[in-house]
């Protein structure tokens, strides 16, 4: 069974809670839930994983090698500087799906540049929580 | 009925037959058809118009309004510098969902820049003909 | 009598209902009819033309050549990036004036560059319908 | 009855003998006259003012504060950097338009960029003293 | 028999009572007169567009995939900025020549860019309508 | 009692030793000292933390969240690149001064960019550990 | 006793009446007052400059050499390019603190350059009036 | 006799006591004394000034015309900013020279551009108070 | 009878052998002899000249001065950067044209940026050798 | 007996199995031994670290003042970015090296740039875990 | 007695017939007799060299080592891009003065900047030949 | 035998005697020496060439097309914009090593950007001699 690994940086952890008008009122482990039910229509695996380190987000990565057939990453606000991460992804060589819950074009101009984006298959950006059950869709196609 | 229009920018129409390792083999016709099937199982109804004409975009968008409930917008090169499609968008009110086929974030630098984004609600590339799928599925759900 | 042309450029057919808090609620037709009303006390004789294609609005300004003396042009989007109504506009050899609804510099950075205004007599923006009366007059007045 | 400040920037008053091709033959005290007649006209009451000093010019707008409907200012050279002028007309809170003699978007490149244009209501150049009388129809209309 | 097409932007029709010291006297139906005249003793055979609009540029060049072997563009404006004719050359996938017949170097500065340069074999600038002979024998010679 | 969180972030717990001559002689705890006593006179509490880690400096942030009523934050080098602190700053929504011992403007030109000011209420460089006391003084009197 | 000079730069006399969401409702004679008043109680004097002329700024600056120990100065406007009242500061040799009511990294990117800055000893922003008293109690301290 | 105005700018008063490694130990007094003698030798007349007012700087320029045949202008830091002082000496259309102390060129990097240069016969920089003479024999052959 | 100077920079001697994909198979001299044959069919002579020394290809172009009528040049590196051939093609008042076997808009970025072009009639670039027959047969026709 | 730390930054532990077109088959344990087995025949000491936390290398390097007499970093994707590790390496003093497996010159443009750089005593790169050996053979010579 | 050498760039030779309304029509010759005279009357010794080879201006500095006390150059357009004759000065040690016929800031924007200003202790521009007699008087000065 | 050309570009030649703060105290034939004695110890051949000409260096690299194995270049002040010797080094096909005595990271901002390294191998900067020690042993490990 395809096993899909979802992985979320820095204060994802607040969802919900944090600046509702612009990431909602649901919470991350609201739409982990959604994510897995989605998962069981499709047949599919997902781990659900949270950080705000940079550094063990890489270390999850590493760690997913071999078991994980699909990246989905909403690397927050280490979208926009984060080589490391993106060498990362590049590193286990599992195709990867970034994701974001706000539309990061219509933001503050320094968050429309993801280092992020060159390595990974596609990008989905602006649709809040849907926008992960997308990503899995789009996981589970590839 | 949730009413959708799918628009579709310049060179789309030769789909299929044109620089096929970055666009692929479907054509739009084909995409088209798909789309129409996912939309019978969502209940939603879509009309699907391409044109390589920038003012015919626009009049298309302006006839739009009042007609659809979302747009699907593939804008094509007009992606990377058409102020008047991003003008006409925000004219006619609609919602709005851009789509790529290709990761615009992974090809030449220019093509990162998009001037349609920040009045859409979201933005999905890189995932071929599977992403005007998602973005329907987007579309439906707003 | 001198006969002046007012080209009008994308998304101004839906002036009045469009984003009424930028650009006012009064329709492009509207406008036309006062300042045809004020043409007649100048005694100069207009012409009012819009169109959302940048091609059409190239053919409008070749044709209006050895017809019209003066061009009062408000290019809409294409302010920022036609290079080809900015060339149409220097090979007709019309003495052109540029007009905007809104205050250009006071909006997006991007919306602050006009290609156009480099080949025309001067520049009236930000006064609603009045900067078409103002235009006028100044067309009168060349 | 409505009154209206005209406020000059340095080397306004060397108008009529200086750079004659960019800036004409007519001297600032021959455009006051021609103001003062249209302002007549239009019943309003209007001053007229130059200094070549940026903190004159800024007393000037202070002392204005309460006295003046309406501001119309050709801030000469200062129209570049002066962020000085541009937070008085701010905080003075007064509408001003802006008005150039010559256009400036057709000559230095430096010269394309106005600090006081965002904080006016609008702008008027490149029709030599003919601007002033447009920018005063402006004020009066405001 | 080899087919090549002669593809001429915005403004071309002007050509001959346009801006003469800059673009020459001649005509572009002259020049596709000696263009033909050229073309005949090459043993190849032409045909000479010209449109105004960017969107039937690209429908011409879609028309002529399969028609012709090799394309000679002249984009006038678009050169510029028109991604959209870029891809639908790379499209087409039909060898170009980019012809201008001013020298896009010695010009404004943001004349110098092409963005249709790197999908064209080559480019001849600068020689007025004896770079439309030479960009032809280029043509016949690849 | 209004309640302070000092966060010290990468190579402030070299202080004192390090860079004497950019940084001064005083170790971070002897700052905390003075930091103590005085909050002790203004009647606040105040909390120390130090951590070379990005994530665990936003961790501390997270944890702080309703515990603590102002946010005093010299992030060393994060200044220039956590968007991700920033985020964290946002996300829990405390007051926060940004606090730095050198004169950030005064060195290296990278330095002169903070990402972390825009989400501050206010920021205070280049006294040393004086600069600390008069932050604590601003928190106070929020 | 130490005597320090508060120098404060154009429009800052409007203070309090002035954009009081920007910059609150005190005027500038109620901050020196309390200003005196904590200077009182630290044992140092302080004079209380403003004007809204650079060269006077200057003048200033120049006259208070041999006399006030230590400047105080809040450049307004002229915070972003008067690299003459930047000489100065550095030919008067006085040490410097920079003051702004507003965090000025908060606001128009134009806002976040100092011209000043590099020749002070610190910088203050955003506090509003207590700024003031940080920046004398600062002061007092160097 | 030919006549020439020697203009300084701000903080030039201060000179012989201020940053002496930079600027040298002469005062404006002994520089002007030496000018005036060798200007004897050369049998011409000058006129030395010093204001810290761009305003004064620019009203002197303008008593200048008619009365001055060349003029030898230290802008100080105007240098690098001042437009209206640019535009006065452009204005008045004294051929005009400018000298400063210091190797602009050795120094921070804003001071390398002159906005002054561009309407000057020439520049002299670098050579301390030895530039004023150098200058001065430059405007004698003029 | 017409005499034009074939002027060859930096490493196109190694021509033939050197990066074949890019350069093609055929030496300088091969291509020496095919321009000298098209020479004699137009009734002009060519001179072929090539160093890898700056220096040597100014006193080339020195020493052409009233010895040949028209210059083709292709200055291979130097291209990018020899503001000294620049000048020496001005100095020596000969048309110049230039010429570049490769498409210089379709490699590195640094490559499409020529400083010799705004000194030349026109630019032929991309053809391979048959870009020199090209040049020659401009140059014949100039 | 000198004692030299080798500091490795994120991804470095994928090595041999990750990239290894760019990056070589032989793992980092591999290289380690191998930098040992030459410290032997030098005569030096060296400890073998690798983490993928900015905050741990930081640590690291704490911890190594004052043990280590040089450090020999491989900031892997901290190269760009982490001024945090910069300032890490200036504040413990210790001479460091920068070494990179491969040519961060020959790659995305971004990886040209090293924050670390300044702060070293020399870089070497390109020459895969020879660079290694090269930087021990320098280390031990400083 | 004073020994001081005048080095001449590219293009220099051509002196006096080339773009005579820039350089003026003093051949370099009458120039250097000029500066001989004025040499004799100041009790200095003057060499006048001249290359259009960088390379040789380079060997010409080395060789100077020793034997001139004073340099006086003239890079032509050298100045733009030779860090390499940068170097050459600073490695020499002789105190150098730049000197250019033309006033380079009023020229094309890339001639103002000098990469050989910055290693200069002063520069003189814009005087014609007057400029080589002024740079020899501050040369017999230094 | 492996055969290794050492080029060193201009300035080189007065090592030893030239800013010894940043190139050290011995000479360009002193690390010759060492360079053969190493070379021997390896077993292999070396040569060591120096010139200040751009040109030369590029003849020498083409006259070491297929009598060298490896090429080691320090290209001086060349590194910075001599792309001729890049293409040179590109043409002749040599596996290049780039070596830099100081360490060009730490010094003006200009000297961090290299047109060579992109065609290297690798590059060693900032050991001094020592730098072309290890360069060596890298040529000999190829």
């Amino acid at each position: 069974m395809k096993k899909i690994l979802f992985l979320n940086g820095p204060n994802l952890n607040l969802l919900g809670t944090r600046e509702v008008d612009v990431y909602g009122r649901e919470t991350l482990s609201e739409i982990a839930k959604k994510v897995v039910r989605k998962a069981e229509d499709l047949g599919v695996e997902v781990d659900f994983v949270q950080s705000n380190h940079e550094g063990e987000l890489i270390d999850k990565l590493h760690q997913g090698r071999g078991v994980y057939d699909v990246l989905v990453i909403n690397p927050g606000a280490y979208t926009h500087y984060s080589v490391a991460i993106r060498d990362a992804i590049k590193a286990v060589g599992m195709p990867a799906i970034e994701v974001h819950l706000s539309n990061i074009y219509a933001r503050e101009e320094f968050r429309a540049k993801s280092v992020i984006a060159p390595v990974c298959v596609g990008q989905i950006s602006g649709f809040g929580s849907k926008g992960y059950i997308l990503a899995l869709e789009a996981a589970a196609d590839l």
